[in-house]
């Protein structure tokens, strides 16, 4: 049995209509009018193929299909919100092949003992409204429903708002239905698979992230006129703090990345030494205890830089989630269903943050990945090619047919 | 003889109170409304004074005075615009002095041999119209007023439109009146006499400047999906840059000094890898040859960390001035004059441009530092005590009637 990539390339090609940017990719950010008609189409799509969405209170959507309603359904999901400049793959590449897969089961007439459900969380890319991951990070338990209602945009309205002015609050608790499994595929938003030649990749879990923010103050004072050992250079002690962010990530390797990608300087004129520096610091790490030893480091670095410059530093925890770490099982199952159709794959963890995450938390979670070419996303020229998506979306198929038995 | 410092410090405030500022400080931004009020009280001084002030095509105002008008004048001068956030002492200080020096001679009844000449130079700042230093620029013949006239402000307003629009465009050719030599007294705008506990600097010269703009361009990535080894970081580039900028002029030592003051990063997000990155470099030293080994140092620097990086490099020089080098025997006789006068004083180049640089290539130039206080100019709070100023005027008014002296 094989999914019908024209169908789910044709999906992905309407959905990417709502919302078109002129240039191509499209802008659909949460709880717009934009993100309403997304999901007024995929609920459509949804009932259309006897799914019955159903809305919770953050306006996660679970469309529950056939099967034994004694048992827990096999869930397939991920979100349809993009970023200001998205492409048309992630997220929806998810959702979509959920829906593929139930359309291909009923054109073979397979009716799986589990239910199956496709289920789109609010709010994953986090533009307007923070946290990112926001649905499936209230649905899995991490956060309370009233935490992320209250959290505002920049023009101050709420999500609750939000959610009721779209017709998308609604009453379900999240969490309401516990899945004996969830699966995602996705894009993998790196150019890991594709430098190596691999088709899909086997998650393995979601590298722990913790942000913060460095402030430096110095002193600032003409550029000329002021000798080098009587400067107290914010600028400079920014230089020396990314350099060595870099150094320590570097010593460190393994599986620990780190990146300072944003830096501003006070008054940032040609002349005048900087009196003030902010700057971001972001370190991940699959592994707990790493990620801790990274920020270890990168305390005292940032201690002895500041010492050695003279200037006053501050920081701010802006993010910090722990690495996530997916079932075991599944991990192996999505594998073996690769190395079973034929496709070539290899085990990563992810270093972008997914629903599948959130909710690894609050049951067993597999996920496929397929490869990104250049490793763009978050950019109108995303894009995966039909060959590979295909692959992603025929493992999807299988390993959810091997969970829905059953037991 | 000494200046009347009570007479000194009534003109700056009076001057300063011409676009004075509501927390203190003034802004008389050149060929402005203000500029041309603080213009109209200077002369309106000057003509008080029996100094009849002659306008050249650039707006700069010489006012000579009495004495045998078959020698060349001594000339006494500096500038009376300001930045957005000037002080009271930052150009004006030179020229008022220059007034207070005339007005003691008069008390005195002395007439020097030498007629005295007070000027001041239109648009040192460069705040509004580029070049900065322009009206000394094109008197001492750096370059022709029709390129100065030519320099446009933001809205598109030309410096000649503007000189017209607020009466100072006046006929005479600029360079008209070549002085037997010309002294400057102006704060020094950084902290070294202060911290050195010295009232007075006889300064040598103005340091040589090389101002850079520095473009890296790399690839834009996911800070989380993307190995350490996958990256072209302009940003990481970038403070390799400021990073070794600072290690070369400190490995140079002596003079030389290097800033990176400006830094901009694209998309300067926390979790993007950022594919730009510009950033300024100043470099200055009182020697032309040690001057170009920092630039060349530079040129291999940002050769290097380019190519370890992966990034594309663009470079353009945004100004290039040779450094200026005052009269050995000026430089003496600020000095000698004001050791006798009982003043602690140090010869010492001058880190920051002033016009006494320009007229250097025109005439002998003398030039006289009093401290500031924190080292602080181009701010509302810069400040030079009054015992300071009255320090450098005599220094100023006894080296002025030596050099009055028929030979």
């Amino acid at each position: 049995m094989k999914i019908n990539i024209a169908r789910l390339l044709d999906r992905l090609q309407r959905l990417g209509e709502v919302g078109a940017l002129p240039g191509g990719g499209c802008c659909r950010i949460a709880l717009t009018d934009e993100d309403k008609l997304g999901r007024d189409l995929v609920c459509g799509w949804m009932r259309a193929l006897d799914l019955e969405p159903f809305v919770d209170q953050l306006g996660n959507v679970v469309a529950v299909g056939k099967g034994r309603h004694d048992l827990p359904p096999v869930m397939i999901g991920s979100h349809i919100d993009t970023v200001g400049t998205g492409g048309l793959y992630d997220g929806n590449y998810g959702v979509l092949s959920g829906l593929e897969i139930v359309e291909t089961l009923r054109d073979h007439g397979v009716v799986p003992d589990r239910p199956l459900a496709v289920a789109f969380f609010t709010n994953e890319e986090g533009v307007r409204f923070q946290p990112d991951m926001m649905g499936s990070m209230v649905y899995g338990g991490s956060i309370a429903v009233e935490e992320a209602w209250a959290s505002k945009d920049e023009q101050g309205h709420s999500v609750r708002d939000e959610l009721a002015r779209i017709g998308y609050l609604g009453e379900l608790k999240p969490g309401w239905l516990r899945p004996h499994a969830y699966l995602e595929a996705h894009i993998e938003q790196g150019p890991v698979l594709e430098r190596m030649g691999i088709t899909l990749g086997s998650v393995t879990g979601v590298q722990g992230i913790s942000w913060q923010e460095v402030t430096l103050i110095g002193t600032s004072n003409h550029a000329g006129t002021t000798p080098m050992d009587m400067r107290k250079d914010a600028g400079s002690a920014a230089a020396e703090l990314m350099v060595g962010v870099r150094a320590l990530v570097r010593e460190m390797g393994g599986h620990q990345v780190g990146t300072c990608g944003m830096v501003r300087l006070e008054p940032n004129l040609i002349n005048v030494i900087p009196r003030k520096a902010v700057l971001s610091i972001d370190l991940r790490n699959t592994d707990e205890m790493l990620l801790r030893e990274a920020e270890r480091r990168c305390a005292e670095l940032i201690e002895r830089v500041a010492q050695a410059e003279g200037v006053a530093v501050s920081t701010r925890q802006l993010v910090r989630l722990e690495p996530a770490h997916f079932s075991p099982n599944l991990i192996e199952l999505v594998e073996q269903t690769a190395t079973k159709l034929g496709y070539s794959s290899r085990r990563m963890a992810s270093g972008a943050g997914h629903d599948a995450g959130l909710l690894s938390r609050f049951c067993p979670v597999g996920m496929i990945f397929t490869p990104s070419v250049g490793g763009l996303s978050h950019n109108v020229q995303e894009f995966t090619k039909p060959a590979d998506l295909e692959a992603g979306a025929n493992v999807l198929l299988h390993t959810v047919l091997a969970l829905a038995k059953a037991d």
